[in-house]
Formats: structure tokens, C-alpha cells, sequence
């Protein structure tokens, strides 16, 4: 049992708490993960823990996490397993609730053409990427990771002026999403966009008024979805290199939906249509 | 120009404090509201001002809401209209950004009926109702309620154990739908389940797992869909008392979408379904 942590000054509790209360990693810093549930997706995914931190009342849930780490690729150093007292704990812990355990995590390094491949299971389909236009709420670019990996997108876009997605409020939101999908932070707008079109990728903008229907374009061949700001909508250069405007039609009464609903529904749309395609090829092999 | 408050002992900056920091009314109190754009479309939704509280921060923005007050229908008494400093207004916000003006509204008395027959232009479309069953994210709560107006839900159900949707939160993330949709709050699911039926509305629990596809039921007809907790899903009395449990088709490697997008889909789904009826309807008679 290594020695318990009681100073607050101490190098490691002050890094947890930076990044824990923090709103994403800067270069070179790790990821923080809290509680148990996402420190074991963390984990699954193959991410590498730099440490760990346990109190007291996360002692029972640290048990199964180290066991669930003996069989990941990367496992945690026994030298990293680190203790504290509750009490500090609560002192650096992001949530209102803490549950007594938290991992730093190196950060994955995703290239661009991660984003049109997808994660390792998806091999073979063709590309569809969101991307994140100035979505400035944490929860709603978590809510479309999730719900981006839940529709088989194969990457994701958290452009400049986006939320972090690794930041803990995302990662929550995400459920872990945001650690399994290829991602990349932080990208200019005029960079990506020559990027997705070099890679052949069609683009939609989604907007909240004057777009075509957004089940018209045919999804099933590599896609990117750009998804803008609630108040602003996507940028305007985005509109203009777009190879349509798509809306998604309501009440006259609401200006606009969730941005993470909106994303949501033109996700499941795109996997409507290539689940279609699969149903069909089985059908007509069988 | 009325006096300044100056104390933050006064009762009306207790009361401003208590509503907009707190977890949505109790009986016999106000609803609070914060910022310019919720307390205009509070007016609009004819909803009965109490006071209004202005800062020097908000006094422009504040002239714009009394002349729209004078257009509404019940407008907001001269000796109601408050004023006090930037500091204490800053004090009792519950928005991390105060914009200096906030107002206490009269909550709607919505009857069960009110939730078959949908806000005013909505009159003639069959019964659609939104259940929320222990949904406790006041975030989500906004969420479904916005998605519920913007897809022509004639009604919503807080359930009770779900957060309270004239909650500053929920009402913040519902864009003012809460304020507008006829909901009850905090109904017991036996009573709800029976009234429902009652009324002969046909009634779908959402699930992530064991339902058969969501775009098989026939929502054209009379509908209540109840959508649950993220970690637990509904209540199995209401899985047991349902015609159909619903669920939507996602990668295997996500657990559960988020309550919001799940109850959006859903709604979207009965909305086009209703729409594709009346495009139909058009297309005969012209």
C-alpha cells in the first residue's frame, strides 16, 4: 500500500485538479478522467493511464479498475497508484458527487485520415465526419460524439471555437464516446474544409432555416457534416463551400433546435440510408 | 425612476434570489426568469409578470421588454418594475453572465385536457403526448420539451423524479418551449398511466435495448411516449402497461443515447408521420 497523499500541495493533486476543473488538455497535458465508469471506457479503448487516484471512498471501485487494467493493452504502473484522503479529494474533484476516483490519460493522436476510416470495427464504409462549428456548450458536443459513434459516423471535427471534447464536461456528456471516435481539436475552418474536399468528401451545412430537406442528399457516400453555433449557425464560408444547405423542418414557433438534437438527427439519417444499403446487399446474397 | 434597492435584505431580492438559484417552483411560487430573450417570450406565451428587476446592466435591454409588455396581454405593473445595482443583481443571478434583468412569472395552470389538445394553433391533430419518466438532468428536461413544441407535441408530463421544467435550467435549455407546451409537473406514473388510457391514447415506452424498431408503430394516432432515465430506463410498470416498447437501432458500442436526442428522435419521427398525412391530405383536395 503506498503512502496516502495528505499534503495539497502535493505535484500530482495539483495536476489532477488542473485538469479536472479544467476545460481540456493543452499541449502536453493528459486527459482527466472521473469516476469509475469512464476510467474503465478510458481503458478499453486502449488509452495509456499516467496515474490514478484513489480515496477511500473509491477503494472498492479502484479494486475492479486495476483489474480491468491488468487486462488492457497499456496497463497502470503500480508506482502510479495513488493515494489521497477524501477530504482532498473532494478538493480537486470536478464533479458535485465525487466518487473517489480519477485517471490522467495520455492524450490519442489522431491524423485526418483516422477520421475516414472510423474506429476499428467500421473498416470499409465510406467516410462521414462531424464536424463541430463553434458549438460552445460542453454537454452538446459530448451529446453528438455519443451520438455519432451510436450512428457510425467514422470522425469527428471539434473545429476552432469548439468546446473541447476531451475536457471532463464533454467526456461525461459523450460517455466515453469521445475517447473511442477519431477526433481531431482545434482545426481552422479554411484548412478543413480544403482537407475534406481534397479527400472527396461532399459537405453539408446544416442550418436551422433555409436548407433543402435534410433527408434529400443522398448520405450514403462519404459526407461531412458541418454543425454550427445555436445562436449563429455555421459560418458563412462554410455555407458558401457547401455542396448544400439541409434543414431539418419544425413548428414555426421554435427558431431552432438543440444543436446536439440537430446533429443527432441528420447522424441517424445517414445511418438509415447506409443500413439500408447493408440490408439489401445481405438480402440479395442470401 | 423608482428607487433603487440597495439592501440585500430586501424581500424582493430574496425572493429574485430564491427562484432563480433554486430547482423550479413550489406551489404558490413564481417562476423565475433571467435575461431578455426567455422574458420576452415568456410575454408572448401570455404569462402573467409579478415583478420585473432591472440593473443598470439590463436598462436597455429592459426599455425593449416593457414595450413589449405593453403589447402582451396582461403587461407588467409600473410599481412592479424594480431597480437595483449591477453588484447585487450579480448576487442573485443564477447565470454565470448576468445581463441585469430578470422577472417572476405567474405559472401556467395547465389541466390534463390542456396536454390533448396542444397550445392554441395546434387545434384538430390527434393527441401526442411526452412523458418524462425520472429524466433528472434539467438540461434534458429542456431539451425534449424544445424538441416536443418543434415537432408538434400537443403536451408534456414531468413526471414525478424528474427535474422540474420551470426550473431556471430547464427553462433556459428548453428556449422558452417550457413556458409555452402544456405540461403538468410532478404527476405520480399510476395516476398518469390511467389517465392516459382513459383518454385512449396508445402508449409507447422508449428503451435502448429490447423494443421492436420506433418507426413501426403507427404514431399518426393517439400517442403518449414515455421516455426514462438514462442508467435505469422506464419504469418497468410503464413497460408493463405499454402497447409497444420503442427503441432505435445504434452501434453496439454505445451503451444508451442521451434521453434528449432519444425522446427527439422519437418526436421527429410521430412528426413526420403526421406530416406525410396532412402532404396527402393537400394533395386530394387540390
Amino acid at each position: 500500500m503506498p503512502d496516502v497523499i495528505t499534503s495539497r500541495d502535493n505535484r500530482w493533486l495539483k495536476q489532477f485538479r488542473a485538469v479536472l476543473r479544467g476545460t481540456g488538455p493543452r499541449d502536453g497535458e493528459p486527459i482527466g478522467v472521473e469516476g469509475p465508469k469512464l476510467i474503465e471506457e478510458a481503458l478499453r479503448s486502449g488509452l495509456e493511464a499516467e496515474a490514478l487516484l484513489v480515496s477511500p471512498a473509491g477503494e472498492r471501485e479502484a479494486g475492479r479498475i486495476l483489474r480491468a487494467a491488468e487486462h488492457s493493452e497499456t496497463g497502470i504502473a503500480r508506482s502510479r497508484v495513488l493515494r489521497t484522503t477524501d477530504r482532498l479529494f473532494e478538493g480537486l474533484a470536478g464533479t458535485e458527487a465525487p466518487q473517489g476516483v480519477a485517471a490522467l490519460f495520455r492524450p490519442p493522436e489522431w491524423q485526418f485520415e483516422d477520421l475516414l476510416r472510423g474506429p476499428g470495427e467500421m473498416a470499409g464504409s465510406s467516410p462521414l465526419v462531424i464536424v463541430l462549428a463553434a458549438v460552445q456548450d460542453p454537454g452538446n458536443v459530448g451529446t453528438i460524439l455519443r451520438s455519432a459513434e451510436a450512428f457510425g459516423a467514422t470522425g469527428a471535427v471539434a473545429a476552432r471555437g469548439t468546446a473541447d471534447p476531451w475536457s471532463p464536461k464533454a467526456l461525461r456528456a459523450s460517455a466515453g464516446s469521445a475517447l473511442r471516435l477519431p477526433v481531431l481539436r482545434g482545426m481552422a475552418i479554411p484548412v478543413l474544409l480544403a482537407q475534406l474536399k481534397m479527400a472527396r468528401l461532399k459537405i453539408y451545412a446544416a442550418s436551422s432555416a433555409r436548407g433543402i430537406r435534410w433527408t434529400q442528399p443522398d448520405l450514403r457516400d462519404s459526407a461531412a457534416i458541418f454543425i454550427g453555433n445555436e445562436s449563429n449557425g455555421v459560418p458563412a464560408e462554410v455555407e458558401r463551400a457547401a455542396d448544400a444547405v439541409i434543414s431539418i423542418p419544425m413548428s414555426e414557433s421554435v427558431e431552432s433546435l438543440n444543436a446536439g438534437v440537430a446533429a443527432s438527427l441528420i447522424l441517424y439519417e445517414a445511418s438509415r440510408q447506409r443500413r439500408a444499403v447493408v440490408e439489401q446487399q445481405t438480402q440479395s446474397e442470401a
